[in-house]
């Protein structure tokens, strides 16, 4: 049924139905009631813009996509997108995916909620202070951060955080009781908040032991294996090269292990290496040569939780002021041993 | 500026104003010349809904993301979506995307067209006599296919593919002038027409010399890593092993490369093998312990392109009616060799 019939069966104009369904003043509360019910008897689905008018509810959660021309695809924006995904399937809700260059990203925040196409937003790749949590608060839509600004409180904002400091001090720790001295990081980019978290991690286990991190074994930048495996080059070529390396992610771990197979070194017995692992299906650490000890936590489930809060705070018409942190597992495999002897490494540094 | 504010410098009523931007037909066309002037000059943006009713567009793309709770998720889908955000990015148009189960699609098809949410769709993952193309005809949006219902036309609807047929011929073609006679494929699921078409044209190759595929030799499923590391085992168990390997997707080789080296053989040396390379930029063939001989084309770059001709069969109110084919690069690097002769393979056959 449209429209026409649907005004046609009431005996009304097709401008009295339409201005019912969309909320106009001048029609009155019997003949608005009258529509309604009509609506409901014939099963007519009014236009989904116009519904949006009626309701002021869009059916929909906006999506910021970090894009530009050139811009490599982000496997872990992908990974919770499907999280999301998942959740919006059983609920009938749309995703608004409003592709962005990062340097418009506020604008962008902006017009989403300016244009009534959402009912909920949410943020990724936290920055440390960052201002677009101020912007998303004045905007009045429900939203919950996927990370923190700091790793430390408090924090008075909605949030869904995985313990990325206490993830990367436990995989320090293990390697440490493992005899390793030398431990490098490969890092995802500085000015991310995850990134800083994991970094201080690593620092607060080694400052225990009195040892530092050596700023020629600690790289940041983009999350590739192509960076994973430069990196560790350059780390390997340091004076006193690492015996232990933590990735924070399965991609640069995917780079690190073909630098340290390309020197004729063997993962787990000349160099240890833990990685953090997302949990993309496509790429596990237990079907490496060597399977990875890793530091776990499913990107997709927090796209899944995010996706159930942001649901239930746009159905509740309330704003959610939850802040959750999800523990990190630690999970032993095979790339983490002893570390070598002085002996070991110069019996390498000669076939090297 | 908002309605209230631009409705009190025309001096009108709200409800006047709001009729005007939503095409009511009883404001008179003065005062609508009126009100659109006072938008343009005061830069006020009417509320997206409003603007849609208005202008009868929604400034959106749709696009359906197969989903389900324990659904992986699809690096291709996500490299094509990137590809489609980098054109959107610049246009101003946002991507809605609505998750479905696959076996709801044509219902999240004609919810998607009858929502007034989208101005054009894309179709992709075509199977054979895919009855959604039809669907899509009778939805009176502007649509492109990714992919073709068959790889023989004519076809009557506006299409982007690839030729996955000459592609695997052609890879096919220079194995065989190796001198290799066993060619294995691990390919995609087979009731989708890429992987259809990539069969026949290995099939094609062979039969121009008097050979056929052997079906145990022929494994075909969902492109991950693991998928492509059993296939692989379970061709090299056969009694005749295959000296040579077609995969369609880099995942599918990834995993392949792993079950070649685990039984102790050498890629492009015992086993020559030539992957189907989307050009994933986080998983290069030329950063493999060997470097893959592959067929390449962009997935990204066809989403760019539907993204393109989408806008602008929306931007000219028309249905886009190109059928777009585009050849395949074939690019050799190390992992194709000569066939190895039966007394290597004797060989192998002890050492394994």
């Amino acid at each position: 049924m449209n429209l026409k019939e649907l005004a046609k069966h009431l005996s009304l104009s097709q401008t009295t139905v339409s201005r019912a369904l969309n909320g106009y003043p001048e029609v009155n509360e019997r003949t608005r009631q009258r529509v309604l019910q009509a609506v409901q008897a014939t099963g007519y689905r009014p236009n989904r813009a116009a519904q949006r008018l009626a309701t002021g509810k869009a059916g929909s959660i906006g999506v910021i996509m970090p894009s530009s021309p050139g811009r490599d695809t982000d496997l872990h924006f992908s990974e919770f997108l499907s999280g999301l995904g998942e959740v919006c399937v059983s609920e009938d809700i749309l995703l608004v995916v409003h592709p962005s260059r990062p340097e418009d990203e506020e604008a962008t925040f902006r017009k989403l909620a300016a244009s009534g196409s959402v009912d909920a937003i949410f943020l990724a790749y936290t920055r440390r202070n960052d201002t677009r949590i101020d912007l998303l608060k004045s905007l009045k839509l429900p939203f919950v951060v996927h990370g923190r600004a700091a790793s430390d409180g408090p924090h008075d904002y909605p949030l869904l955080d995985i313990d990325n400091h206490g993830a990367f001090r436990d995989a320090a720790d293990l390697l440490l009781q493992l005899g390793h001295r030398r431990i490098a990081l490969l890092n995802g980019p500085d000015y991310l908040t995850f990134a800083i978290a994991r970094r201080a991690g690593l620092e607060e286990a080694l400052k225990s032991r009195d040892l530092s991190l050596n700023p020629a074994h600690c790289q940041e930048f983009a999350m590739t294996e192509e960076n994973g495996y430069r990196g560790m080059v350059r780390c390997l070529e340091t004076e006193e090269p690492p015996t232990a390396v933590l990735c924070s992610s399965m991609l640069l771990a995917l780079g690190a292990v073909r630098a340290i197979n390309q020197r004729g070194l063997k993962v787990g017995r000349d160099i240890s290496l833990i990685a953090h692992d997302d949990v993309f299906p496509y790429l596990k650490p237990e079907n490496f040569t060597t399977p990875l000890t890793t530091t776990r936590s499913s990107i997709r489930a927090a796209g899944a939780r995010i996706g159930e809060r942001l649901i239930d705070a746009v159905a509740r018409s309330t704003l959610d002021q939850q802040q959750e942190v999800w523990p990190v597992e630690l999970i032993m495999r095979a790339s983490t041993g002893p570390a070598p002897t002085e002996l070991d490494i110069s019996r390498q540094q000669r076939a090297g």
